[in-house]
């Protein structure tokens, strides 16, 4: 969680993925929702667990995909136990999935090499993104009555609270279907030791 | 994988999160995609997976999920290392997810208890969702010129061919987060050892 060795999360070069992803955001753009994807872990306990994510953009000159967390989420205890995971993003207009596997790690406040990346995070959220960090705990029971409930409002600082933590996931391999058309069409990209991808068309 | 035990698939009586999940689907019926959710596995490795999946209706009297899958599919690997799975089911027009966590059993034909359950899902699909299970392997390399392409349309029988799985969850865990609304709703489903469900409120 400290002091990310930022070479897991930094691979050189505009990925040859990245311009299929772009176009599919851009023809899907107008429903907000084609920004959501779900994020597979592994828990602690060697479980699967799934949930829906936002996406929060690029680290900038890499093809990491940024998104933001509750420290105090079930994700960084799965993450702390099994660092990857494999995004899954299915496009409903123009009906195309990419999954997307590979390390991921957080970026919490204890984080120097990183922490730049965190606050330009923290600031590109909404006011209404940012008190979710000031929530009770996530997953505790429900208090109705208390008065650090979801209903209050809270002060947002400048600074990210120490629950913010900015999640930088490196795909190693991304697979790309295109439901529409027939055939389907299918390709398979790899991530290579020397850095270079490789990429092929599959069998859907 | 054969002669599965069907008391893993079958939890008594109508689950107290089946209301909600029912209602969700009603009203995002308008949305072919309402019916698709992402499911959640460990590969041989212990890696997460992730891939999204056609909801295909309930086993009858259970609150057990059906889908259908390719034997020669990654996810078939996945289960017999990991007999377990969380779909997340994001319904967009309502702004709500379901996380449905549990053990999975996959029906192939060398099953006998359930056989009926997976012939009735063979003659459920369409021809078209038929034809995928005698394409070639999938994720294999794409032969463009082959002659069992998927291009090739063949004989669909009323016979489901060896390569055709029907995918058993059965969730015990059930998180239903309601992001429209302020504050935000989220309830928690547990299945207990003695077969009933407990639910609570707990914090988005």
């Amino acid at each position: 969680m400290s002091d990310s060795d930022p070479s897991l999360c930094i691979t050189p070069g505009l990925a040859p993925w990245r311009s299929s992803l772009a176009r599919a955001l851009h023809r899907n753009r107008s429903r907000p929702y084609s920004r959501y994807f779900q994020l597979a872990t592994v828990t602690p306990d060697g479980y699967p667990a799934n949930r829906t994510i936002v996406f929060r953009g690029w680290l900038p000159d890499t093809n990491t995909l940024t998104l933001v967390t509750d420290r105090r989420s079930g994700k960084v205890a799965d993450l702390a136990a099994h660092p990857r995971a494999e995004a899954c993003w299915y496009f409903t207009h123009t009906r195309e999935q990419f999954r997307l596997a590979g390390p991921m790690v957080l970026v919490d406040s204890t984080d120097t090499a990183l922490a730049p990346a965190r606050q330009t995070a923290w600031e590109a959220l909404s006011t209404n993104a940012r008190q979710q960090f000031y929530w009770p705990h996530p997953a505790a029971p429900r208090e109705v009555q208390s008065s650090d409930s979801p209903q209050a409002g809270h002060d947002v600082g400048e600074t990210a609270p120490d629950t913010f933590c900015l999640g930088l996931l490196t795909p190693h391999r991304v697979d790309h279907l295109e439901l529409r058309g027939d055939p389907q069409a299918r390709y398979l990209y790899r991530l290579q030791t020397d850095g270079r991808w490789t990429g092929a068309p599959i069998n859907p």
